[in-house]
């Protein structure tokens, strides 16, 4: 199976073509956000690298946020619009899991966070099981003492990545086991990771519909939402 | 301080540029070993990318063995060539350090091991301590076997990676606390890795003179060896 893996769904931009668990090629770069001038043309290069046509591909997988919103988009849209196009299956991946399944021990808790400003982060708490993680305590946009204090109540070793640096005073006030990432990469998104997730969860069934996952609503969406209180959840995306 | 990493001492060619402990920008290609053709055009290309000219190095990075003899001899010349011509410290890191330092796990005992054809590998033991892979069994060339029984003394678990796949029975039947890498990407090289081992390292003294760790002769060298048995063992390169 041929795959394309694609996260732009926080600073880095990523891109890896995989054959079933091999990787063929892959890129990471974290200098700006450039995504949506970057996407394409990384994809392109890379499946050249890697001797591939686009049509050689058979799936496409996306991390889906949580993240930014724009980087999310730019990922996901990119990623529908492949599927569509050459008619692929589509798998969404938690950029959290992602990030979740740097940590190879087996058994292992692990909280992945991003930094959500304001003292609020993206985190879930995962567990490790045959090196892949599932899911303990859901992904959220969530207040870091209220995700902390939850994390805390498993009295084991957990692993904290991505961004928990920005809070390490609270953590190891809160936490007693929480144990350091010791290397800085495994703080970043392997978007290789991202495709192994990804090859043996069940394809998105209805491409066009498929929506990312924000975790929280844009600015626009809860104006909107405040002056239409009436409506369901799905509808803010086909109304607007 | 501002890294390029480059190892193409195996079958992956991978750069990467870090500012510190920060990965900038980071390229793996596994599919086809091109790497004479490839190396300078994606040095090129992942400085571009990280808004560097390469003036703005201060250190290269290179895996300089164990692992092919053509591919190290391009990432050794290469990173001896920018380091003359920009005045940037060179620093050589172990192909096998390299690989022992994707498993995070804090006094975790580690085998990288290269499959070197015939029952060989190159081969190396290390115990993480802070991050850092430390060598207990040094690299060498070795049957494989010979490896597994200087391995097996060490009755605590171990984690193999690289080619250990080769290798697995073998392993299973001798090591009985054998922790199988649980992510296919734990087996690949992550250069953001080499360049981040090579940042507290002591720079080369005499870049021109600077040799690869083969670890094991090239025919060539053999050959000539038998024929001049009397010469020591740094002039081969030199009479040559």
């Amino acid at each position: 199976m041929k795959i394309l893996a694609i996260d732009t769904s926080n600073r880095p931009l990523s891109v890896a073509v995989l054959e079933d668990a091999t990787v063929l090629a892959a890129i990471t770069v974290t200098v700006h956000q450039k995504h949506a001038e970057y996407l394409l043309p990384e994809i392109e290069r890379l499946l050249a690298m890697a001797d591939l046509k686009p049509t050689d591909l058979d799936r496409v997988v996306v991390a889906a946020g949580p993240g930014s919103y724009t980087g999310i988009r730019i990922a996901v849209t990119t990623a529908k619009t492949l599927a569509a196009t050459l008619n692929l299956d589509l798998v969404a991946v938690s950029s959290l899991a992602t990030l979740a399944a740097n940590i190879p021990v087996e058994g292992a808790l692990v909280a992945p966070m991003f930094d959500a400003r304001n003292q609020n982060v993206f985190a879930g708490l995962y567990r490790i099981k045959a090196g892949v993680p599932h899911p303990v305590i859901a992904d959220a946009h969530v207040n870091v003492t209220a995700f902390l204090k939850a994390v805390g109540e498993y009295a084991e070793p957990i692993w904290f990545l991505g961004d928990a640096a920005h809070f390490d005073d609270l953590i190891h006030t809160t936490i007693s086991a929480a144990t350091p990432a010791v290397s800085p990469w495994l703080n970043l998104p392997q978007v290789a990771t991202i495709g192994l997730l990804g090859q043996h969860r069940t394809p998105v069934q209805d491409v066009d519909r498929f929506v990312p996952n924000y975790l929280r609503l844009t600015q626009a969406e809860a104006e909107w939402r405040a002056k239409n209180p009436g409506e369901d959840n799905a509808s803010y995306v086909e109304k607007v």
